[in-house]
Formats: C-alpha cells, sequence, structure tokens
C-alpha cells in the first residue's frame, strides 16, 4: 500500500482543485486506483491453478479450427500440433506470452485527452457489448437498430463516468450482417472521440476495421500505436475457432489490441466449479495469447475471462452470484502474475427489467471487478437480460455506478483539509458541522452526486409522483441525447471515412451472417 | 492468507457433503470468512489517523451527560473531568480498551447450536433496526405494530441467511413507548432461538433485559456469559447522554455486551471528509469503550461505525455512496488495529420502494461490510428510506444477498474435486460438460441459488406475468411466515417470561418517551 499516493500534501491551490475534481467523479480519462486489489486466493492456491492451466494445455491441448497459419506459427514455436489439436509443452504458451506481451499499454484515442492507458493501476471502463434487443422504458423490448447503436455511442461519450465507447454496444439489426461493422466503427469515430473497439465477425471485417483506423490516425501511427481494442472469444471448452483466429491475427499483425478471451457457462464451457473454471479459462487465454505473440511480438494482448453460474432449473446463465466474483478474483491475480492486462466484470444481470434483481446483480458484479483491479471493464453500463438487451435506463443508472467507483478508487484524502483536525478543534462537543467553515468549504465537492438516486423525505417524494429509480433514469437519458454535441472532426477525414463505407458496401451483396 | 483454509483434500464423504453444505449457503450460525480483508489505507494513513482520536480526546475531549457515575470511573482512571466534560491524556482512552477488552466473544443464543462468535474472522448479520414505519407491496407504508415486529423476528429465525433476531427491528408503534420492550424482547425470545440484543432507550429497561435474559439462561451464566449484545449509539459530535450511559452501564455491569457506535452523519456531527469522520469516531467510540471497561474489565465491547453521506441538495442522508464505503473500510481496520470486534455496515438505502437504487445503493453497503471483515452486522435486511421503514420484500431480498455473501467468503474450494482436473481431462475440446460425470456430481451444489431471481427466458418471464423482483420477494415472505414454526421453549420459562412482562407492566403508567 503506498500511502503517499492518498496524502495530497502539497501542490498549491490548482493542483487542490484538480485533486478534488478527480476525488468527485469529474470526468477523467481512466481510473487510476489508490488501493491494492483484493485477494481471495493466496500463493499456494494461485499456484495450484497456474499449473493446472499448464497441465491442460499440455496434455488435453487446444484445438485451433480452420487456420492453418495459426497451426504453423504455433508448429514453428515449439508446440505439438497434431490435425487441429496443439498441445503445448509444459509453461511453452505462458513463457510466449511473459516473452513479448506487454503488461500495459496506451490505446490511443482520436481526441488525445481521451486516450487510455490499459493495464497497472488503471481501469478503463467500456459499456454494453453485442445485444441484439434494445429495452426502454416507453417503448418496451425490441430488435436494436442503427439507431439505437448510434444513440449509446452518444450516450458512452456523454457520459463522464465511461472511458471508452465500446464496440458492438447493441446488435444495429437494420443493416446486413456483412456491413453493420462499417456503420459501427463510423458511428464510433464520428459520433464520439473516445478509444473504441472493432469488428471480430471476420478476418476481412477486422481488415476494415484496421483501414478505417488508418484514414483517422494514419498508417504509420496505427502501426506503431494500439488505437483500436477488439474482443476475441474462445469456443470454449479449449477451441479458437476460424472467423475468430482470423480477426484475431488481422489485428496482431497491425499491431492493434485484442482481449482474448474465454467465454465461460460453468458447468456447459467448463467443470462447475471454480478452480476448474479457473484452470480452463488460463489455458485457453494464454494459448489465444501465445498466438498474438507468434503473428507480432509485442503487439499487446489482454487476458479477458467471462463466467457466469447457470440456473439448475432451466440451464440459463445466472449472474451477480458469489461463484462468478470468485472466478473474478482469481482470473484477476492470475493475469498480474501472468504479466498481461486484464478483462472482466460489467454491470451483469439475468434481470429482464431495470429492478432490483438487476441492481443486486450489476453490483455483485462491478463491485468484484474494481475491487479485483480489473484493467479493462466491458459491459460496465448497459446489460439486461444475460447480454441479449441493452437497457436504456439501465445504461445511466450503471454509468452512476461506474461514477461512485471512480471516486471510491481514489481512496481517502488524508490532505490537512482532509483529516480536518481544526474543524474538530474548533467545535465543541454537541454542536453540529452544519455552518462550520470547514463544511462550507468543502461541502460542494464532499460526496458523490448521483443524477438517478431520490434521497428525499418520504413525503416530497410523494408529492413528486413516487418515482421510481427507472422513471427518474428515463429522463435522464433523454436529456442526455438532447443535450448531446457531437465532437469535432476532420471533415476530409470524415469525407474519406464516408466513401469508404460506401465503397466497401457497394462491393458486396448483403448477407444474413 | 491461509491457504490450508481453502483446501479441503481429506476428510472423507461426510466432511465433503458437510464441506459441500457450508460452500453453498446452508444454514450456518455465522460465517467465517476465508481471505483476508479489502484495505484502502496502509500503515502510514491508519496511524495518522489513530493519532488524530487521540489528540481529540487530549484537546477536546467527550462530554459524559447526566451521569456523574461515568465521571467519577474516568476521574478515577486518570482522565480530566472539568464539569462534565472528560479529556483524556494522549492514548489513555486506547490503553483503556487494549488491557482489558476482548479481540472476540461468544454472544450466546438459547439455542446452544445458534450461539455465535463476534470477532475474529467470523461474520453475524443481523437484522434492521429502530424503523417506525413498515412496507409492504400490498399494504404500502404504515406504521409498525407489535405484529409486525413478530413478523420480523418470525422471519430472520426462518432465514438461513441471518444469524442474530436482532432488536428494535422495527418501533411496535402500537404499545406504549416504555413498555415496548419488554414486547421486543419476549418476542425474540419465543418466537425465535437465535440470539437477540436488549433495549438501550433508558437504564432500568436495560435492567428488564437483563431480568428476562437471566429467566431464561440462569442468572449465574448471564453473568459469566454475554447473552445480550445492545446498540449504545452517541450524540455525535463527541456526547455520550445520560439514557445511553445508564444502559452501557447497566449492561457492562451484568457482564452483558454493546455495541458503541457513532451514529455519523458527515457534515452534521462530524466534518464532511472521510478522514476526519474516521478520527472522531474512533476517538467517540473508544471513550465509550473505555467506560464499558471501567464498570467491568473484560466485559465484551463492539466498536461501531454508523456513517452516511449528505444530500447537498435537501441535508437528507444519502447511502451506498462512495465515501462512506472508504470510511467502513478504515474504520474495519483501525478496529482491527485497536483488538476489538467491529460493527459496521447493513443494506442501507434511502429509497422509498424496492427498486434499482435501493438494490444498488444496499449492495453498495454490504460488500464492503463482508470485504471489511465487519463482526457484526446490523441492519443487512429490511431497510428502506434512511432506516424510517422496514420492508418485507425488502427484507427478503437482501436475506438472499447475505446468503449470496455466506458463500463468497467460504472461497474458493481448492479440493481435488474442486479443481476439477481429471473432468478436463475426460472432456475432448469442443464437447460440452453438460453431461459429464463431474458435472452430474457437483450440479446440485455448485452454484448459489437464489429464490428472488428470475433466470428464465424472456418469453417464459412474459408468459409468468412479468413479475420484478419485488412481486417475486412478496411470495417468498408470505410463504415464510406462512410456514413458521415457533422453536421450542420450556413452558415454565415462558410463563416465567409472561408472569414478568405482566408485571413489569402492571407497575407503571404508560408513557410517551
Amino acid at each position: 500500500m503506498a500511502d503517499e499516493l492518498h496524502g495530497r500534501r502539497g501542490g498549491g491551490r490548482a493542483a487542490r482543485q484538480a485533486a478534488r475534481a478527480h476525488a468527485h467523479g469529474a470526468s477523467v480519462p481512466f481510473l487510476t486506483r489508490t488501493m491494492a486489489p483484493f485477494e481471495v486466493l493466496g500463493e499456494e492456491g494461485l499456484s495450484l491453478i497456474e499449473r493446472n492451466a499448464d497441465l491442460i494445455l499440455q496434455e488435453v491441448g487446444c484445438e485451433f479450427r480452420g487456420d492453418p497459419e495459426a497451426l504453423r506459427l504455433l508448429r514453428e514455436a515449439g508446440a505439438d500440433v497434431d490435425g487441429e489439436r496443439v498441445r503445448f509443452p509444459l509453461g511453452l504458451a505462458r513463457s510466449l506470452v511473459q516473452a513479448t506481451a506487454p503488461a500495459s499499454f496506451v490505446q490511443h484515442a482520436r481526441n488525445p485527452a481521451r486516450s487510455v492507458t490499459i493495464g497497472g493501476p488503471h481501469t478503463v471502463l467500456a459499456p454494453n457489448y453485442g445485444s441484439p434487443f434494445v429495452r426502454d422504458l416507453e417503448g418496451g423490448r425490441r430488435y436494436a437498430t442503427l439507431e439505437d447503436f448510434q444513440n449509446f455511442v452518444k450516450l458512452a461519450y456523454a457520459s463522464p463516468h465511461l472511458h471508452h465507447s465500446g464496440g458492438t454496444v447493441c446488435e444495429p439489426t437494420d443493416v446486413p450482417v456483412n456491413k453493420r461493422h462499417l456503420d459501427m466503427v463510423y458511428a464510433h469515430l464520428r459520433y464520439s472521440d473516445k478509444p473504441f473497439m472493432g469488428s471480430v465477425t471476420a478476418a476481412e471485417r477486422a481488415a476494415d476495421t484496421v483501414e478505417m483506423a488508418r484514414i483517422v490516425f494514419g498508417a504509420e501511427f496505427v502501426d506503431g500505436n494500439a488505437v483500436v481494442t477488439s474482443l476475441i472469444n474462445a469456443s470454449s471448452p479449449l477451441v479458437w475457432d476460424a472467423s475468430m483466429l482470423g480477426a484475431l491475427r488481422t489485428y496482431a499483425a497491425a499491431n492493434q489490441a485484442t482481449i482474448v478471451t474465454p467465454f465461460i457457462l460453468a458447468g456447459a464451457m467448463a467443470p462447475v466449479t471454480v478452480a476448474g473454471v479457473c484452470a480452463q479459462t488460463l489455458a485457453e487465454a494464454m494459448a489465444g495469447i501465445a498466438l498474438t505473440q507468434l503473428v507480432r511480438p509485442g503487439v499487446p494482448a489482454i487476458l479477458g475471462s467471462f463466467a457466469s453460474s447457470m440456473s439448475m432449473q432451466s440451464g440459463a446463465p445466472t449472474f451477480g452470484t458469489p461463484e462468478p466474483a470468485l472466478v473474478l478474483y482469481v482470473m484477476a491475480a492470475l493475469a498480474r502474475r501472468l504479466g498481461v492486462p486484464f478483462r472482466s466484470g460489467g454491470s451483469l444481470t439475468a434481470s429482464k427489467v431495470e429492478d432490483a434483481q438487476a441492481a443486486y446483480e450489476s453490483a455483485a458484479t462491478l463491485q468484484p471487478t474494481i475491487l479485483a483491479g480489473t484493467h479493462f471493464v466491458l459491459h460496465a453500463a448497459g446489460w439486461l437480460e444475460g447480454g441479449l438487451t441493452i437497457g436504456y435506463e439501465k445504461f445511466v443508472m450503471d454509468a452512476d455506478q461506474c461514477g461512485m467507483m471512480g471516486v471510491f478508487v481514489n481512496g481517502v484524502d488524508l490532505s490537512e483539509n482532509g483529516q480536518a483536525m481544526d474543524a474538530i478543534r474548533e467545535n465543541p462537543p454537541g454542536q453540529h458541522y452544519l455552518g462550520s467553515a470547514h463544511t462550507l468549504a468543502n461541502f460542494e465537492t464532499a460526496f458523490y452526486r448521483s443524477e438517478i438516486a431520490d434521497n428525499n423525505s418520504y413525503e416530497q417524494w410523494l408529492e413528486e409522483g413516487e418515482l421510481d429509480a427507472r422513471a427518474r433514469a428515463s429522463r435522464v437519458w433523454r436529456r442526455m441525447l438532447a443535450e448531446y454535441e457531437a465532437p469535432p472532426i476532420d471533415p476530409g477525414v470524415d469525407e474519406a471515412l464516408l466513401e469508404f463505407v460506401a465503397r466497401r458496401k457497394a462491393s458486396m451483396p448483403d448477407a444474413l451472417v
């Protein structure tokens, strides 16, 4: 614990103001945690799971399907390749990762003030990903459209508590599957200036993403810097499929970051036990990250973990339960020991609506996410119904919680002002502090202020129409969209992007996959 | 971190079954945490706050109002007593506490299987305390009655996730103020066999509580063991008032435990800053606990902390914000260093209803409560509207979250079965685990099962009436009350209790305070 991180004893008035702004949820490009991560296992337990992961890769191995180039790279690196089954001599995958994968990297945003550092004591919060449905209080649940996609990009841009524009925030189902990625990447680049994620559904869509990034950032800059971070999911157990491998290799070759993520519904894609899920997740992730380093040594890669428990009754994924929280803490520790950034968590729930279930479950995921020291947080805002739906109200409710996390991780202000000893000395027993000079000087920034919570008296709340949290949230996102102003963009760049999108769309017929 | 706590490598079938039952939320008398507490400050920061607390007691001191006996005891112990103001030579209060106050103690329940250990790696979860109003989905919000009180005692008894019957779970407003405590203590002793809390509103009501405990446990047993733990609140800043001091001395003299709790609305009863709240809380608590040790050296006392932030707009208390969470983590660490058990937290919220605000805020209090290593948790279930209301639906929702905490703190099972390596070795890549022998053997106990959450498909949820969490919770508590069966009690003991209550009630006219 570095106490000097907490003390803000000098630096004058401007430094104090900046510290205060930071302490109280003002917009920062990413969070910087001042406390060590929470640990649920010690050295012995963690090394046991590491050993098991190495054994899994040695004895069972992974299948790398439909990608001869991946097999060639792995064979040349010393793996035992039998058809598409790849077994790693004990410790090989780990050593391939540790040899060159960076512990931390910067993902550049088109607005340099919004570039994010992924790794170390930092946390980057990104919105929901992948929902085919959208929900709002008035319209209910319906298929998501490109307009919804653009709306969520705008909301993530407008939120001071989200640091990243995300990727497939929702599926724009009104656009053909093989052309969606062009509209999505364009929306991220046009309606936000926060960093974003690229397409992964096919190698050529990943290539389109890189091309569009080159238009904005310049080809040389892209070759030397991460400007896209994209989500590569395993087909667990122990399979990497052709489309994900194609996208992974495309991004890695272009020096762009990937989040290599085993997606585990425990009991289906892995054993039902926490230690089993963790060993298999680590094995799969190390195999995938090793491949990124073989494609281009030193390319940034994030170890991702997505694990949910399961309903005994229906086999449906369940969220906010203690077992995935344990997995999250263990995986964060394993990623730290491996030496790569970690992605997990978010505001996950199985609830269909923005009720108490949704909030309990989301909090039971987001708190461990933050306390584990997660570096990149997908699904930090908006998730409903096991990810099938993104909610407008849920989005701003979750973003509010993200704001609180941002204040929390700044820790305790131990400056003279924070200690408040003069105020205590001047205040006789039994005399309240409401009028004290210290209170008046600090009141405005002393506490996180939620836009969603109602703290008024019961009587006032009754008078104001007995609104619940979702009704208040509905007003918040509508106001945010109404007040949205697009960040500036060079008209030439915008034109080049639009031209690229139009050209690529015209080059192929609409397709359903 | 003690890894051996996690490994359950031997012990045969019965041990494994017991371990599983424990791992998955079966009823245990209290929780035993397997992980070290989360820390937000290091040695330097914590000792700075300790130093400030000592300085506050030295320079400002506390007022002990209306209690000459307390002043006498403090003066004789070396404190500087000026009227009712008591200043402590630097470090005196700390050394009085550390000389004799126990780090851990057992509170005995009338059913010995339900006795709780308060301190060490253990956590005891107790229900809501002190609400004048009650709320349920059908009846809305109304004044609480004795019937409500009895209902909540029954619900806490029936819940496998609460370990304690609590105290003034709600105010039975249909009983005269000066007689309520008799009905409340009787209800705890008759409708539950879990440990309970006594009356603190006057010294003679504390004495009645002790008398009733003697009827149940025997006078000799009570003199040698804690059978009541009661809540003593400071009148912050830096005041202990006569009624609380009277109750504190009564319990301490009878060798019964107290929770010595500064109740802080930051900005009103203390400075607005986290470090200021912590220093003042520690000072007030040390002064109060020191008095318990002067009354009867070695009597158990718990350091309590209740701190809320404040709405800038209205001055109302706010909950679930990051500042009180920081206070909680710091105070837990300070209590550990002082060497006494710690009470804080719960499922706190300012929300008037069981909506997403209520759940986010409750989770944002309960998670820190557990991760800080809190030993005694009041308000773990039921709290609404800043404590003004206890909700039936909220009660069972919160209890469900308590159940999840119970599983979480058990940590990761690292037994052979938990590691699941044989299952992974036997399962080829791409083959799901739903039918594997390991899954079938573990499925039933693998995951915490919520009674409140709905994890079904959207379509099924629609078909079943689109119920939200509170509608499902309503069914849960109604079923629990319908199925409630009182624990057995010796008829002679019951008769003696009823006789005592009747005699005491007859001995005084009804009063409003």
